[in-house]
């Protein structure tokens, strides 16, 4: 009857691999309720959620609202990019108000690395970032994990590449963290220009795709931002598909049951080949089915409910 | 105990008489629930119900969306036009990704006749057309006529008039469906530049809407797109007053006891007379309640609800 | 047994000290629900409420928003500004419209002031004033007036200093009124270009701060709308912030236990330093969740909750 040990959820780094694997079969076992007639249980009947977005995200957002619903909580979402939520007040100011307010957790999606670990910091509510900057992205690594796992039964030893724009990616670096303690490999291949320096410490890099997919078990795809393609990170996204895309004949290069993964929304013909994106070894779809399940233990393991008791 | 034959209500076009029928009766049976004092019932508890709008539309969404809660659904909104929901996606990505969440219903506004369509073609949900396009409005001829019903007992043999923008207007054609397929007689009138070519076929056409409304039961007049106006369609809206406004004389040449109806939000001085929105023949507020009714009508019956047990 | 007087809240002018103190003291029995770990009561089960914004207000709507969650009620947010509510209708075509709907209450905020007194002469549902103009923003004086109460255990006799931009605000307006009614004192202050003419009539009127907080027992600072700064009301937010910010040493000339509040969102270092916005005699954050409260009572009284039942 031990609960989880943690009251936020703002990145996969603090993570021990005992939490990673509470959270994922926390997941399991709710996901079943998705499949229900009646897809409603009362566990968070009463406790108040609210959706803070200073990103628009209708894809992250829409996964939590229906995981919230789900899980009977009450909830309200603020687009505080288009909102009045400022008005040129201070992000303490901001947060300060809505803990006054009452309510038990906080998702928050912020184009600064670190909001949520600050109002996590200053607030007696439970917060879980839905994705800060270029920093982490948690509960989308858990998801991507969760599917690993249905199909492979495990994570450890597994070969992982992860393939795109790494430098910006939140989801990347999520992935790399959880990945690296649940003891698979990961291999990184993005452009020079978008691999952060010093990453390689923490992962083998490299620049040629061919070499990245080589004998993976999974390989991770990453959105190519276009709004990128003004920085000069690289001359035209046809040269990109060429050079970094994710085609049929490189799929061939990877083990016969590979995995790909692409965190959505894709960019066919960019970074993934129609043909790859909607192949038999896809499990993009079960990505964002495991989206919901991962957010749902998440709210229920945060707020309070014991992972035995869950479902 | 026999169900609503359909799984979708993609559009009037496709519906046999008895279906108009049931959802018209059906809407009748659960009208009632709006006038308790609690206005609550679980029929669609636990089920999942996203509004996907990718054309704002106030009216008809919080239609649905009272209808959703008083039948206890779990619903969703996303207002497309302004989200992040797409970010280049394909139709289809986007439709397999709310599918994979599992919804039970989508209810689509889309400016692409066919857009619903599409969705119901390839996904498991039901799927609900609020408005494809110029194509088809299904839920506000169901609404048009459950008030014509109400207040005549019947739709057979009603002379009908349907006046304005004929060409660009999906309630014209969705009531035109819906009310030849029940037995009434339809005119339709409009400016010559506003009448699609070849309509004739289906009911007679003019552009004299004395002519239109004479011995009429019931007139049902049509929004002017402003915006419209710059495409030439014609002059001036004085003019457009003049020429197709409903005045209190032109109702006096239709039946004594003649119904007016407008789907909203009017142009008053434009396509109608504000004496005649205000007239005691004016059914448009029926119509904004029965909206409500018929919505509830839509979900309940799709999502498995048994016609006899409504309310 | 009996119940409140009132279908409305329109303003505070209209309403008796006993509604004031009904409101209050319903308002501090419904906060205990707040800090229960299920928040939620069943009081307004099945009653629908609209929450008609056309000015954008995060802070406010929320707040609204959480009251109509914790009591069960339906509720729907129509953000009026950027939607497609109006299209040319009139605001007595919207507001039929909506009534036809069947809600049973409305809450509205709008640029003009009687906007919300016009929907209540038309409509059935019972209308709340959330901000009218220049004019009210009764629950916003019903939350501060809860704040000074609980800490004060009075409002009679309370000298308050209401300091800033008077012209412009709704705030100041009611707040006005309901001291003036429960007997306590009022002192306003503010640039005389920014104090109505006649004002002086209801409360003596300086443009000295340090005469306005001499000896009171509450400071009111009204935040500084800065899009004023064209209008050349004052020269500079530097030049304001040294005539009538409220610093340190000017809460000193205050009772020893004043207390400081700001409706929010505090433009820091203009009309409040930092120092007094966190300073032990700031019940800013009360005032938060005060609102919460404020919100719930207004809602569950106007809806037909017995004042004795409350909670």
């Amino acid at each position: 009857m031990t609960g989880f040990p943690h009251r936020h959820l703002l990145g996969i780094e603090p993570l021990e691999p005992s939490d990673i694997q509470t959270l994922l079969d926390t997941a399991d076992r709710l996901k079943e309720i998705l499949d229900r007639p009646i897809k409603k249980v009362p566990a968070l009947r009463g406790k108040t959620v609210i959706n803070l977005f200073y990103e628009a995200s209708t894809r992250t957002r829409s996964s939590f609202e229906i995981a919230e619903r789900v899980l009977s909580a009450d909830s309200l979402s603020i687009a505080a990019a288009t909102s009045s939520v400022t008005k040129g007040e201070t992000l303490l100011d901001t947060a300060k108000n809505l803990e006054a307010m009452n309510p038990d957790m906080v998702i928050m999606r912020h184009s600064s690395s670190g909001a949520p670990h600050f109002l996590a910091r200053h607030c007696r509510f439970s917060v879980v970032n839905a994705g800060d900057g270029a920093h982490e992205h948690p509960t989308q690594a858990l998801l991507d994990a969760l599917t690993l796992r249905q199909r492979k039964g495990r994570l450890k030893g597994l070969k992982v590449a992860i393939v795109g724009d790494i430098l910006h990616s939140r989801v990347a670096r999520s992935n790399l963290w959880l990945l690296s303690k649940m003891g698979a490999q990961v291999v990184l291949c993005g452009p020079p220009t978008l691999v952060p320096p010093g990453i390689e410490a923490l992962a083998p890099v490299t620049s040629r795709i061919d070499e990245a997919v080589e004998g993976a078990d999974a390989i991770m795809m990453l959105r190519l931002q276009m709004e990128r393609m003004s920085g000069g990170f690289f001359p035209t996204t046809r040269e990109y598909h060429v050079r970094f895309g994710l085609t049929e004949e490189r799929v061939k290069r990877a083990k016969k049951d590979v995995l790909v993964l692409h965190p959505g929304p894709m960019n066919r013909g960019v970074e993934i080949a129609s043909e790859v994106a909607d192949g038999p070894y896809s499990v993009i779809l079960d990505q964002v089915t495991n989206g919901v399940a991962v957010r749902m233990a998440v709210l229920y393991l945060l707020l309070g409910g014991s992972p035995e008791a869950a479902s």
